[in-house]
């Protein structure tokens, strides 16, 4: 039996294989959006074992082990590292068919170069093995970037962080890859719980030293952040909604609701909404009048287990999809944020497949050119989270293609926790080859493989460059 | 021309035919939901001809010769047999492309020898030499159960159904296949009808020998007929639903509402949604106290065709595909199962293909263990009614494999009422190593036959042996 | 490089090819639904420039040239027709994947013969040899639907239309090709605008001769205009609808409505809902009483962009996917019609994809015969607008197949508004071969010719001449 993980792994015809070792696998890597904590960078942590690095927060094995029968114990509780090593083991095998039977062969073969099937039988070798190579230097934080030809990457940070390690990182010449902070202040929405708004509001006063008593003085300090980011370099914000909110709401109103809060009642759900909408359209302003692009995810579920939430708290595997109708709400925000001359460019990340179309759809509406602006201002981002799959990712390739430009599209993005999840780069690059590759081999594109190889290439780095105007290396 | 259905039909890989004729073919079939009738069973009833078999009953084929302009009269009217097989010879050829002719050659090749193709031109032969075989004394109900390969099957019974021919065929030493009942209550929750809802609780005073003049009466004649049904070895419940029920309702409120509808008042809309939502508490309460587990049918809109349903009844081909938003309903429901300790195993069916990724990644959030259960407690059953096709199949199969793990999946049920329909097995088997066997063609997954042939036995049958705890022979 | 558009385009297998070449290339069009200007046909218009014929009116070109960043005075705006053809030329190497890229070669191949890669390289050429062409008097309206083969089209028509030009065409010896109206109702549905609807109750009044003062007289008028349009071969209305109309409204409360609206003040939604219901059930009676064909399609989304819609009103691109439930609508509206004996022949179009299966099981709810019809009197039209790709005929065949009868399917359409779109025929014939030959070389249909290749010829033309019972030539 050949290697699973092989040069051309995915790649089902010689135009996919061409597209792909002549175009994208060379192309650096622009992270415009994941999780990885700037604090570990900024001390350039190292790993003691694949536990620590592989395993210690990433959810989405949780799911799967539990999916497995392992019991809670093994997958997040008291445990020892090489015992819920040994669980993912154990389940690996019955993951096939699922991305992370993937994602877990290409990490082990890209990062510690184990060409086997992971299983029990093989967990042994790959324990020893990895854990060798993360105790050399070469394995820390940075080690992993440079190794995975990251040019910058962009974590998510609330507008109360400090941004400290960002700084610590920006000034050590040492470190050629580029750290920007994304604005992402969901917190500063949720006034449905008046203690947490509260600590939330006073915290901003204290970081910005805006003085967030008033409902203006919260916004002025807000936009001080926003400022303090741009400093930073920080080029995009980011969104995590259940839906788009979706309601009139006044300033006048917007500061009664916060004037309540503040004063300790807490808003209810139509007052939530309400301010939920007149702060997203305060936060698609800032990011038109800086030139930056606004992330938008929308359609999880969250928190859906109300034990595990209790046990064990958010992201911890019990999200999913929510099914909600999304198109009018998305109509209304763009139109008021258009009419107001705050339109930004947009990066709309949906999480329910059925939905791919009529957003994508829908934010074609609103791309007419902006001078100065890249071409399609307003794109469907790429396959996220339960969709990051062969499939999720090719609905996503073919909607966008079908609805808009594939041509402009920004590309990939890790969304992730883990400093081995580069390799999803290329993951989506494959992919993206073998589909396009199959339309050439079908006829449906020219062999052109100029043209169609300068797309691809462009989709995997060049576009993304072009499009958020953060300050490259 | 070659056989249409020859041997590698609907194998499309070397890998798909090495999976099916050496790892999927002979498995035994556990059949653990149909609609096959009892009594039917009991009495090894045998058929006289081709129509009787296979036509009868059939409103998927009804609904296809409708869309073929064949009158009514023909169809479920007073016309001959032989007219209404041949009005079907007619159709056949119009169906391509549908499942009905795969399943119309599937069921002719395997069960009466007929290899050709069905049309007014082969009408005659099918139907002599098919009555003549429906003669022997190995086409009998018994006898196709054993042609088929069927170790055992579970109908489908209301709570207030005597059992009796169950108890009869399990008093049988001269039947192998085993043939247990499933709980279907449905009717219990239908209170916005007095009249039918009174009859059905008086009936189930007497069978169960319980009172039903209360509602802890009520509640108790169902848990008795639970037992019973257990004692009958019954390991399943079945509710088919439009959506799952979502309101909040009390003990108190439950009992009001029971009390009003016996007292001859119909519950109104609210009240039966907050009556529904009640029992299927207490219908997950039992079936998580038995060990036993719940299927919830979900998505139907029924009885649409007004005139026909006047004309004709239910389940005469007028039902479709409900488009409601599910993900909410169901996270209440499994959440509050969750918290009272109650949460029984689970299959979910889902019928509109757009909700099968909100429902699996829903279903997913609570699959931690359980010690003693089988891995992977809930699952998004396999494709049902209009989506058992190839596309169906294929999609469930996918959001399966994307969403959980496909390895620990338990399979393909016929959901019929014909004793022909076994081999749909057959078709699900083949679609499934196909689906599979292009995976390791593609380099998706390793061509490690050992490995992945184990994983396409045990969905074919063990993994279900093991999951539901049924007794077989 | 080969030709792009050459002979087997798209043919992905010998059983596709033999399907298009000998049993689809050569059948004739009967394009029952576009928006054609009847105008230009009863004048025979010539074009001066590949602007004026193939940019000037096609809002599908305006949305790529806007996500390809053209400014939108190329688009739009008062730049030259060169300079407008020019920014398409840019534009089109970055609709890789998307159907402009087909259609647009197709057109170019077809029309002009031009074979190469439409680019700002090639522009020169296109737009000369082109523009030669089209000062030929075969590249007149007339000439082009000759040389596309067009045996009958229908155009979309208001019922205050004159209908001036069709009675020219019809009158006119020299011309082939049938050219019919179709009724087209919608204005008479928005009673939320006051203004305009009493002007066209006006209008309705005059071109009609009966008066509209009273609600009686209203519905005489439409009536007596589907007599008119009846009398001019007309067998089809459209409507073009967000959602089918869903409530309760009897004859009294329609006409209070009406006198309402009539005496200055707009509907309410409610009241615009109600009226639109019971109109929507009389446009169903007349349909019936002619046995016309009711086409419905829903679940657009219109004029989203609030700048654009201002500044270049409706059709300009900034339409999308609605997202709304449709099933208990259509159940609902097709019942009262059903039970009313009213119900017509039916083809749905569904823009929102998601949709499709449950749309198309409804429909084959009231499939039942009705003697003198045609079989499969509902149908689920084929991929409509956004769908109109390869991606999207796809899902509509496949729904097709496998929820009714695709051997009665009615098949293509254009839906345009230009004169070199019917190369979408070929675009429609050799997916379908494509997807239909796949089957045969996959076995999953029978690799007998004969019969499958007389299902592909009747999707071209002959089910559509024999269903729609329009008069051919």
């Amino acid at each position: 039996m050949s290697k699973f993980i092989h040069d051309d792994f995915m790649l089902q015809s010689q135009a996919a294989k061409d597209l792909y070792h002549h175009f994208a696998k060379d192309e650096p890597i622009l992270d415009f959006h994941n999780h990885l904590p700037p604090d570990e960078i900024a001390a350039d942590r190292s790993f003691e074992t694949l536990y620590d690095i592989w395993l210690a927060g990433d959810h989405y094995k949780w799911r799967g082990m539990r999916a497995n029968g392992i019991p809670e114990n093994r997958i997040t509780g008291d445990a020892s590292p090489r015992d819920k090593f040994d669980a993912w083991a154990e389940t690996v095998p019955h993951t096939l068919r699922n991305a992370l039977y993937h994602w877990t062969h290409l990490e082990l073969s890209r990062y510690f170069g184990f060409e086997g099937l992971f299983s029990p039988e093989t967990a042994d070798e790959v324990w020893e093995s990895g854990n060798a190579k993360l105790s050399q230097p070469e394995y820390s934080c940075r080690g992993l970037l440079e190794m995975s030809q990251v040019r910058a990457l962009c974590t998510t940070d609330d507008p109360i962080h400090s941004l400290e390690h960002h700084q610590t990182i920006a000034d050590d010449d040492s470190i050629d890859c580029r750290v920007y902070p994304t604005f992402r202040p969901d917190a500063a929405l949720w006034v449905n719980d008046a203690e947490h708004f509260n600590n939330y509001a006073d915290t901003l006063s204290e970081v910005s030293g805006v003085d967030c008593g008033t409902f203006s003085g919260f916004c002025d300090a807000l936009r001080a952040r926003h400022d303090f980011f741009h400093s930073l370099g920080g080029r995009l914000s980011d969104h995590g909604l259940h839906h788009i909110f979706d309601a009139e709401c006044s300033d006048e109103k917007a500061a009664a609701i916060f004037e309540k809060v503040r004063s300790g009642t807490a808003a209810d759900e139509a007052e939530t909404e309400a301010f939920g909408a007149w702060m997203m359209l305060l936060f698609g302003e800032l990011n038109h009048s800086r030139g930056w692009t606004m992330q938008l995810h929308i359609g999880a579920e969250r928190n859906n287990n109300q034990k595990l939430f209790e046990n064990l708290g958010r992201d911890v595997g019990c999200d999913s999809m929510a099914d909600v109708d999304h198109a009018g709400a998305v109509r209304r925000y763009l139109n008021t944020l258009s009419h107001r001359g705050h339109l930004p460019k947009v990066m709309l990340y949906n999480l329910n497949p059925k939905d791919n179309y009529a957003l994508a759809t829908m934010l074609g509406n609103f791309n007419e050119a902006v001078p100065g602006d890249p071409p399609c201002r307003l794109q469907l981002g790429t396959a996220w989270w339960f969709l990051d799959t062969k499939e999720g990712m090719e609905w996503q390739i073919n909607t966008f293609s079908n609805t808009s430009l594939l041509s402009r599209f920004n590309g990939m993005l890790t969304d992730s926790r883990s400093f081995l999840s580069f390799t999803r780069h290329e993951y989506f690059r494959r992919i993206l080859c073998n589909v396009i590759g199959t339309d050439i081999e079908n006829g449906e594109i020219p062999r052109d493989m100029e043209m169609v190889g300068d797309m691809v290439r462009r989709i995997c780095f060049q576009n993304a460059a072009d499009f958020f105007g953060l300050e490259l290396p």
